[in-house]
């Protein structure tokens, strides 16, 4: 019987050229797609919710696909993660209605980028943080932040060609600033939950907080940035290892 | 002028052969000791506050040394970082009292240990806790941990042949068991604090307490274990990439 079935997943980006399958390299989607042939002895094409870039890591991605199998949740998370390998663990599995799509039917997403803020370099954090000497001012921050909020045009936050001849109108639902400590070291968290997101986009939206936080903008520059619709307006992209997806939201009547 | 001269460091223990110097093999105390004889050009011999085991991470080591030098702590602190090398940063130097030693003048150290439940192993805390599968009591380890704080003698509680011949008295302040979320993934991390301690005595505390949490053993074994005054009455050596020195306490009379 064919079924259609999501997973959930975390990985440590590190590892991975970026999610996309790519010919002789090492992929999110390659290392599922991969292990789930070996398992079901079929070709499988599963897609991603979100299709993070080289080094960005992932708490909760989601994958869906089509079979010919049974199913059972505790085995099938048993099976991948005995053969996905190292860095990239499956924490969920559901039979889902046929037809769903992790990456078209997402109602919202939620990415989070942690800051290193400090003049000596994180010994835990360093590969999952930007580290930023020079301190930052968090109201500034926040008031940029808050500007972002609403649906926008955000062509300006995005890598300009993969922005051509599509509507970059994107709706952000939240978006705060945070002080925290994780493994004793002191960081920003910055959460981002928004409805879909144009490549890179978390990346530029950092970036051009952080030189908000720095001084080296007006926080009110932000709506320049987005008024002006090209690339070049918005600040520089903050660096992979700092983001990670953290959630993806789907309506309910999905699940079997 | 002969200052001595006391650091705080932070280091990823993955990246270290432990913390003693040994010919051939990158260790914390060389790679200090290398770093300061190049910054001050005369040999140095630095003492560490706790000799972390290999794989033993550490957020507050500290380490104090005697030089012919002048003294800078920014200069020192940015010339440190320069040479030391990856996953090692030096946070703070201070000079203090000629003779003060972090070893011997260290009045409490507190470490703390990291443990991962759950079926499916971490994907980012892979390095810094134990992924223990079973689901474990919390209750029955507070219960155990209670019963270990004050002085007692810790012979079960250490490496045999470290103790032979010498006192095994050791006085623990407090030992905490809390649940916990960090980079997105929920742990356990246990506190302990002590006057001091004997090789690899939190290590074997924490695997006693892990067996008792698993149901193996009951709370009040631990009582028994002390008692026995030998290893082999104690519970497993819990694994050293789950542990961190945390933090070391000093009477703040030796502060210049």
């Amino acid at each position: 019987m064919v079924r259609t079935i999501a997973i959930t997943l975390s990985y440590d980006g590190s590892g991975f050229a970026g999610f996309a399958r790519q010919p002789g390299q090492r992929t999110v989607q390659g290392a599922i797609e991969d292990a789930l042939a070996m398992i079901m002895r079929q070709p499988i094409d599963a897609v991603g919710a979100g299709r993070t870039d080289a080094g960005v890591h992932a708490l909760g991605q989601v994958m869906s696909f089509s079979a010919d199998t049974e199913f059972n949740a505790r085995s099938l998370i048993r099976s991948l993660n005995a053969i996905a390998g190292p860095g990239l663990v499956v924490t969920e599995a559901r039979e889902v209605r046929h037809g769903f799509s992790a990456r078209f039917d997402a109602v919202s997403r939620e990415y989070r980028y942690r800051i290193v803020p400090g003049v000596v370099a994180p010994a835990f954090l360093a590969g999952f943080g930007w580290w930023v000497k020079t301190p930052m001012d968090l109201a500034a921050m926040r008031e940029a932040a808050a500007m972002l909020i609403g649906e926008h045009d955000f062509r300006s936050f995005c890598v300009a060609d993969s922005a051509a001849g599509k509507s970059t109108i994107r709706a952000l639902e939240l978006m705060t600033v945070e002080p925290a400590v994780e493994l004793g070291e002191h960081c920003i968290i910055v959460r981002i939950v928004g409805n879909a997101f144009l490549h890179s986009m978390v990346r530029i939206l950092i970036g051009s907080l952080v030189e908000v936080g720095l001084g080296k903008r007006d926080p009110v520059w932000i709506e320049d940035a987005l008024a002006a619709q090209e690339r070049c307006a918005a600040g520089v992209t903050a660096p992979a290892h700092g983001l990670t997806l953290w959630h993806v939201n789907y309506p309910t009547e999905y699940w079997l």
